[in-house]
């Protein structure tokens, strides 16, 4: 496109109002642009957003069409109000939010309408006087017991929505104008539309590429851990290159992605709220034990503090001498990458549901090594280096010494974790319960061959594990 | 009560009975005194809660007795649920929540009631068969596009519940099986009530007792710099008291409450949120730094992550030699004494809105220690000290410095929050701009004052504070 006729130094009125037009017209572009590719990265961030909402598009139409049709009832708009209302509100994204909200909202609208219907009756005795009083009363103190009930944690946690709808369903109900009978029509209604697009957010929430907020749970509780791992893995190098080096100082740009879990408290929560609600699914059968990884979370959390206080150091501009460097770096750099690779380690034992075993020799190796940090620091090298320069080094060493306890008690609960959750066992396939009962004589042999351990089977104990020393994995 | 009669060895059938059914009740009562005191704890903690219970069953009582008169309407069930959806919906704890959701409400309302009137009237146009195609297309589209614009996470914050509305709206009005005029009167009627519904939440949240979800930002930010302070404070005195000597090592459950701070980003974030929907009230004007009180937060929580490192200490059983803890006593005590009473200089200046200018002597008095710290590593008093027991010491003292430097962060975060939000200086009036024209003279000449110590004071501007030096309240 031309910039206009006048390009000399007489520019016109007109010249200029295009020049600004088009200069308008680029910002729109620029920002469209914008735009585009901010929504091009959300999607792609997570691919399951856009799924989720063309399947929220796709529930919202197909309840619409049904009600269009009026295939059920007389009166259209009653109908589509609340099976539309329902799909829009209980529609979210994890399967166990979806059911928990439907769940929620038709068993507080079946307990409030059977109450409301009660009220509506007594009400209605005592006169044309006494009714709305009554009735004004009723609302009154379910509104404000009920509001009231949504302050307790435990309860908001898992029940704020039902107890909404209780409120809204029973001062609806109480205080329409309508007989007894008309009331009953009412809440049939409502409770079959509700039925109906409660129905169609479920099927389609589980059918069409169900989001599990167990298993996101999962993922997450894992890379957090993986992340704390990967960081600590490079951190040795990193500090002791960047203080070796000072050239190495600007491009510490490295894994700080353990920051996320220091903030993840609260998702952690609701994800686990959500996988309660949660029928099995894939690796993950009903009643998983979903509190136990909040606890892993809140030791990862722990374990993330101490990380933080690590990457202050490695951020810092410390005077360090390379002297202390040279007699701490073995030490230290050993802690790191041990316990680095033991949480990386007790990551994959969770992605991948196996015993959590593997990491123990890297706990171990870490735990030695913070040994070897302590009687370092116990020998004599210590009295020609000036302390002032030595400070942080030891300090990051202490800190070294405490990420390795907090090492060791993450995979404590990861280990209490995998004992209540079954996980499978990465020794020798065990678990005869679970085989069909010829298989168990062959397993158990497979057993005794990898334990090397002569034994007599009896024979007339199939269900039970095979009796043998020490480190054979239990049968879950 | 009587146990029963058969109290010998020969218990009969009803005895038993009759002891467990009065096992039972005692149970039942038990579980009653507990749940009754829990309610009772909750109230406590917070009588806002049992206010606000009484308020929305108040809005809902009202607003059902309205719609139980219909003064309005011939068809009361329509009114009845809209009007009342609207006050159990929008009536949140705050006023800024409830304002927000109102709104929210309200404008998602007319916006689509406008679009879906002209997918409707496009929809008629195309017959019969192109008629219910083209208004699912519509559905599914508006419902894909608005659902996935919920995953913004800057919309999420403020316009999810709007997107929610405008989604169930245009889905309603544009799926109805209405004429053109009949749309208008059910739109209409749909936003009149919820006028009403939202007029009653609002009214009644701001008359009574409001609560001010900026005010609860204010609140929550002072206090959790106040409890670090409060940790702060008391650390030097118990960590050295308690290496010194060991009884008190039981007696250590002082202060923890800095712990909450950890994890109040995401409460800090949505009170931040409803506060900017609200208009000025009490000590804040409309459009008050909201948005500096989360950096504050932020600041004060990576203090709390260092805290929570020191807190590591108090509580762990290292061996510390006491030569140690002669040495860096007074240079820690000093750090955290110090540090802590400028944190809670801070928070009070928060609290009360001045210039937090009393807290700069505390700050530099812990950078002043700081520095002792330091000179003191670089003296040669370490040589005769086993390393390994003065370890805890060097890192309490390096947490500390570190704590120091966190502190003075803080302080800059506040100094500017304060000269963002204008509040009251305890130094001489400046800032003329906010004064009337004929003013601006007279606080010139004050600052000339000031600024050069010799002036007359012009008798013409009685509303300017005296200009005395130093200690001038600000006229805010």
């Amino acid at each position: 496109m031309e910039v206009g006729y006048g390009s000399g130094e007489k520019t016109g009125f007109f010249t200029q109002g295009r020049r600004s037009l088009q200069a308008l017209a680029v910002q729109f572009i620029v920002k469209m642009v914008d735009l585009a590719s901010s929504i091009k990265k959300l999607g792609q961030d997570d691919p399951r957003r856009v799924i989720h909402s063309l399947k929220v598009g796709l529930a919202i139409t197909l309840v619409s069409i049904i009600c269009y049709h009026q295939p059920l009832y007389s009166n259209f708009d009653e109908t589509a109000i609340w099976a539309i209302m329902t799909v829009v509100v209980v529609f979210e994204f994890s399967v166990g939010a979806t059911l928990g909200k439907g769940l929620n909202r038709g068993l507080a609208t079946l307990l409030a309408g059977g109450l409301s219907i009660g009220a509506h009756h007594l009400a209605n005795l005592s006169g044309n006087i006494g009714e709305p009083i009554l009735l004004g009363f009723f609302v009154f103190l379910q509104a404000t017991i009920s509001t009231f009930l949504r302050f307790f944690p435990e309860i908001k946690a898992r029940y704020d929505y039902g107890l909404l709808i209780f409120i809204l369903t029973f001062a609806m109900i109480s205080v329409s104008g309508f007989r007894d009978d008309e009331i009953l029509e009412l809440a049939y209604r409502r409770l079959s539309t509700i039925c109906i697009g409660g129905a169609a957010c479920v099927i389609i929430s589980i059918m069409i590429f169900p989001v599990w907020a167990g298993e996101d749970l999962h993922n997450l509780i894992t890379l957090n851990i993986e992340k704390l791992g990967n960081f600590l893995e490079g951190f040795g190098d990193e500090y002791f290159n960047r203080t070796g080096d000072e050239e190495g100082n600007d491009g510490n740009k490295f894994s700080e992605g353990y920051k996320s879990s220091l903030n993840s408290k609260t998702s952690e929560g609701s994800l686990a709220n959500f996988a309660a609600w949660e029928p099995g699914h894939g690796r993950f059968p009903f009643r998983h034990p979903w509190k136990l990884y909040l606890k892993v979370g809140t030791l990862a959390r722990e374990c993330a503090y101490r990380i933080e206080a690590l990457n202050g150091y490695l951020n810092a501009d410390f005077q360090e001498s390379s002297e202390v460097s040279t007699v701490i770096q073995e030490a230290c750099t050993n802690m790191s990458i041990e316990s680095g690779k033991a949480l990386k380690e007790l990551a994959l034992a969770i992605k991948t549901m196996v015993q959590p075993s593997s990491a123990d020799s890297h706990i171990e190796k870490a735990k030695s090594a913070a040994k070897n940090m302590k009687s370092l620091l116990k020998s004599g090298i210590w009295e020609d280096i000036d302390l002032l320069k030595a400070i942080p080094g030891i300090a990051v060493g202490a800190i070294l010494v405490d990420v390795v306890t907090c090492t060791e008690k993450i995979a404590e609960s990861i280990h209490e974790l995998a004992s209540k959750a079954q996980f499978k066992s990465v020794e020798p396939p065990v678990s005869p319960e679970n085989l069909p009962p010829e298989q168990i004589q062959s397993v158990k042999s497979a057993q005794m061959v990898n334990n090397h351990h002569v034994i007599t089977v009896s024979e007339s104990a199939p269900a039970s594990p095979p009796v043998e020393s020490s480190s054979v994995p239990k049968a879950s």
